[in-house]
């Protein structure tokens, strides 16, 4: 038995992306540059697969920048707007939920000379609209607020966050790497200025993102050479994974609704289950939340400890985010919860993704509670979750 | 007839570099940071590439990150190194026979207030060491110097250059993109503290490339995040594409020495050829060049011309580099080498590859001359190649 929950990491590569990926690994090989047919050929799928992206996020083909990973799509908003922009103000926000690749970001743009401010969360996950309003200044010039958070799924208001950014003249970048699957893309709707995408998250290839950038946005690019990408981002297009991304983002829109409310009812089914077990906790809210994502600590264990002997059973989940497992620091989004690193420490991420099947459900709900109590008799802590959530507050909410 | 003479500008995935990056397109789709089976295996498979190429280019396996393109691996060793060692100096040196990809870099870098000197290159195309010496200052922190040129194929004296370098104490980097096929690739050999290598010019696949880093050189990354390849190149790693590097190199570097042979034979035999047809001229040194080089200036005649003449028969190649083919300027390459714009712009690519035989060539020489002839007869100019220099030495050469 094979229990992939693990999506929020990565996703399989699907099978139609990978086959209309093959041919640009074959015979196909041009370079888009080359004034010859083949690299006329691969100029126009390139030219094509942009038309698809931009159509599927009601962009104009202007408006899409093909990357090489949704952490360079973030780096590429953040560092380009602001460097760019720098003479129009030096100070910029962000969220404590943010994923590394925004959150280093700033951190880097501090050592230049911007001042950060770091919007808090509420024990739901989310932010306040109103914190955001009252720390814009005269000198704000940039917010990147995660649309859908990776560790915990909880969704921000991104439109309303838009227009108060919007009317105060602060251009807004959003990682909708997680929130691609399963939330209103439509670029309009979601009032951003720059959204980022990640295809190996949406059933495409590792290696490919896209940064969606309004076409009145200025920005500078992180990587400079053969003017590609408008001149943003230089480097020979990666013509197979450009091709498999717009055919991986095709089919995520096109099955959203439907996959959404499917896998809503799993992860219901499995959130409900595992919190049957006693001094269990659902991290964020469950309202506004991505329907393939149930993130919950088991006080008492150590959460890595808990994974292994799943991983030994053929479930395969995460301790917070894939991109910091090599880190002993409890995750950050935890603990911007006002929870305490116990509950950090013990919180195992289950995402979910379009292979989940009830019988995966099942399977989880049936191996994971015995796992759970041995572990507990091992543990030599027994808080109850009031002890240990009293405590963190307390200790660890550092605002 | 199809005869593929654009390996400068990409090469086609070699069908056992393919078979290896498969699984990893398939069911081996874990993220190399999860704690899981199925991200042990991209994990080890990741380590496993990484020592593979370590061995292949005499380097230990922490010296070697894993980037996006070759493009990005330039910018990583400049922006990476200058900008970590500010405090050392702020002067760089590098040629006027660069890739954008490090041209572009250096114009940005003296916008961040560093000063830069731009070496010459003789009628050959090659730089004096002499020179290189008399611009180091005790102000000059780095060099990047290409190994062997993307347009004209000629190759430069890098050990020697490193050798100058490292007495000055100055870091050296070398783009050795093109030279990876056919020259020596032992970093102890060519003795440069950074190397650029790229996937999409080795039969491998576009996306990737590596950037060799001597252990003891320290540089900042140019994209933030989850902290991958040493923290130095943060974002999923994109596996299928490190597997497939690693293969491509390992067969580049095995075939090395016969497919040198063979193709240098080949491209002499297309030079000789093409030099039978009156004020036509080699473009670049013979004798320090790359076996699979042949950049030839056809005068009196528009080379985008020719080259579309050429595809309408199947033959396949460049004007300059396929990187900037959008541009009208003349190729700075040609540029350098003192001639004039006339030069530049009726200078033709062909860059061989492993798969281009005798026939190849034989097709070519049949095919081009007459093409040449028809196109002069059309051109309101008809300069000799002597005029041609002459103007050429008094009215575009600048230093």
């Amino acid at each position: 038995m094979r229990v992939y929950m693990d999506n929020a990491a990565t996703t399989r590569v699907d099978e139609e992306v990978l086959e209309v990926m093959l041919p640009f690994l074959g015979e196909r090989y041009g370079n888009p540059s080359s004034m010859h047919a083949m690299g006329i050929d691969a100029k126009t799928v390139v030219g094509d697969a942009r038309e698809k992206v931009a159509k599927l996020l009601g962009a104009d083909e202007k408006e899409i920048i093909f990357t090489g990973s949704g952490t360079e799509s973030d780096n590429l908003a953040i560092f380009g707007y602001c460097r760019k922009n720098k003479s129009k103000g030096n100070h910029i926000i962000t969220t404590k939920v943010e994923h590394h690749a925004v959150l280093d970001s700033f951190e880097r743009l501090k050592k230049e000379g911007f001042e950060v401010t770091l919007l808090d969360v509420d024990r739901d996950g989310l932010i306040d609209l109103e914190e955001l309003k009252r720390a814009i200044t005269d000198n704000t010039i940039f917010a990147s607020i995660i649309y859908a958070n990776n560790e915990i799924g909880t969704v921000q208001p991104i439109a309303e966050a838009a227009k108060i950014c919007k009317e105060k003249g602060v251009v807004l970048h959003t990682d909708a790497c997680q929130a691609t699957n399963y939330l209103e893309m439509d670029v309009t709707k979601i009032g951003a200025d720059l959204i980022t995408i990640n295809g190996s998250k949406i059933y495409g290839p590792k290696g490919i993102g896209v940064l969606y950038k309004k076409r009145d946005i200025m920005i500078e690019p992180i990587i400079y050479g053969g003017g590609q990408e408008f001149g943003i981002r230089s480097g020979t297009e990666n013509v197979a994974n450009i091709v498999g991304f717009a055919k991986a983002l095709d089919m995520a829109l096109n099955h959203r609704d439907e996959e959404s409310i499917r896998v809503g009812k799993l992860r219901d089914k499995l959130i409900s289950g595992l919190l049957n077990l006693p001094e269990s906790r659902l991290n964020g809210t469950h309202e506004k939340r991505l329907p393939n994502n149930a993130n919950i600590s088991f006080l008492n264990l150590e959460g890595e400890s808990l994974l292994l002997y799943m991983n030994e059973l053929g479930i395969y989940a995460s301790t917070g985010s894939a991109c910091s497992s090599d880190s002993l620091e409890p995750s950050h989004v935890i603990i911007a919860l006002g929870l305490p690193h116990e509950l950090g420490h013990s919180s195992i991420r289950f995402s979910l993704g379009k292979d989940t099947t009830e019988s995966d459900i099942d399977y989880v709900l049936k191996e994971v509670p015995p796992i759970v109590e041995k572990l507990r008799k091992m543990s030599p802590l027994h808080k109850t979750m009031e002890e240990a959530i009293a405590a963190g507050v307390d200790k660890d909410f550092k605002h």
